[in-house]
């Protein structure tokens, strides 16, 4: 691969990203992060090629921006003039309806291209410590076109591809962020939630599997997630009021001993797994 | 190990149990199953080394009741004179208050030790095609010694190191029913209610790794969990509340805007995961 690539923000998102450039397509990327710390760690393992510039921004092909939707925004908005028409803009983060519009109608006016992306990967734990080339080993990439050529979400497709994604499916703002506060954002609530119980602090010796699943992610960093959640809140808040309604339906079978009713709730959510072939 | 062992039940946890003293103890069991092809079954795989006989029972120097908690008191009582002063009878149902004195008043009536047990050890899959000898590996035993005599519980936590268990917890039946109402029983709740939600059957390509966790166990047994959750009803009930109250609180952070107080009730949750040292 011989294009330039600039990424923003090495943390664990970044900083994986810029690992599995290095270690699948033989290509060095250039890499900004606010801590010169984190800069120099990056060089230091050989994540990074080479600390960006304003040069780098200016020369880049594709620049990945890793930093929370906000700082995203005010990065370009920032480096506005640097970055040129012909540059592909991709952001990686977890909610889309907010940053889209923002990044494309910038996108618009200095006339470089803008394509969302989401890869679907993650951990327990943050920052370009935790960061792996292999973290998006099979993960599935989601690409938010927002009206991009075609050829710029192509390229990031097929990007994806060499850096070991599993698949790449394509969606609006909206879909993404109506199915995400499903699947990634409120198993993150559950988990704060659920380690909440005064009995989470006797668990060991008593738990197995289905604890663990649960509160795996509750070590979150509550700064991030804060602000994903507030820029997806009316999905969130939908998808938090249709889980605590599930939740009653079957609190409220097993406090008046409804055998039948139970059972029938418990199968429903049997036959949906089913279903799914899960 | 030359102790004769009855096991009842060759669904996950009995099959699993037979296969471990099998593999890991050299010692073929007796199996008893009302399903005569799942006795067959594991006789030709040699999970069993015979089908049980009631002059099985009435040598038995433990018998492990790994039915549905009703069905081991029923068990019990049918066969109630097979049972000899001497035998060790133990069960591996997830529930204790309901059944322990149940059991502990058999075996105090015929002169039987009677101590429970809960293997800290399950699968999304249920029945004998599903178990495993390897099911047990590094989990946790939890013993529930109802006043039986020390020799036994000792002797019952001897074999579960020889049969790979990781670790032996003992408790009573009603810490046990608490501290389980949060570890396994809300968690099965928890992916019932969850997999419910519009979205789920969007999920594909969308989600990673706390989608699987939360959603894995709604592949759920409801005819033997409608029984767990009703026979520890109480405590149920009270942590699916306390659940539904942390989640409220989320909930309405995030639907009032309020970053403040939607970071500090994640901090809380991160804090409670970290001080555990997970």
């Amino acid at each position: 691969m011989k294009r330039k690539i600039v990424i923003v923000g090495l943390g664990l998102i970044g900083g994986s990203l810029a690992r599995a450039f290095q270690k699948y397509a033989g290509c060095p990327v250039a890499g900004i992060d606010r801590d010169p710390a984190v800069v120099q760690a990056a060089l230091r393992c050989g994540a990074i090629g080479k600390a960006g510039t304003e040069k780098d921004i200016q020369e880049a092909d594709i620049l990945y921006l890793c930093l929370y939707p906000q700082a995203d925004v005010q990065f370009v908005r920032e480096h506005l003039s640097s970055i040129r028409p012909g540059c592909v803009v991709t952001d990686t983060c977890g909610i889309k309806s907010w940053i889209c519009p923002r990044l494309s109608g910038l996108a618009a006016k200095r006339g470089f291209a803008f394509v969302g992306g989401h890869p679907m990967a993650g951990k327990e734990k943050s920052g370009f410590s935790a960061s792996d080339a292999d973290l998006f080993r099979g993960a599935s990439y989601i690409l938010v076109p927002c009206g991009a050529p075609r050829e710029t979400v192509n390229l990031l497709r097929n990007i994806s591809a060499e850096l070991g994604f599993g698949s790449a499916v394509e969606t609006t703002p909206e879909e993404h962020d109506r199915i995400i506060a499903f699947t990634s954002q409120l198993p993150h609530v559950l988990a704060c939630a659920y380690v909440k119980s005064p009995q989470c602090l006797k668990h060991r010796g008593f738990s197995a599997g289905s604890y663990r699943d649960v509160s795996r992610v509750a070590s979150i960093n509550e700064t991030m997630w804060t602000e994903l959640f507030l820029e997806n809140r009316e999905a969130l808040v939908g998808e938090l009021d249709t889980l605590t309604k599930h939740i009653r339906e079957i609190r409220d079978a097993v406090d008046t001993r409804d055998a039948d009713t139970l059972r029938r709730l418990l199968r429903e959510g049997r036959l949906i797994k089913e279903k799914l072939g899960e």
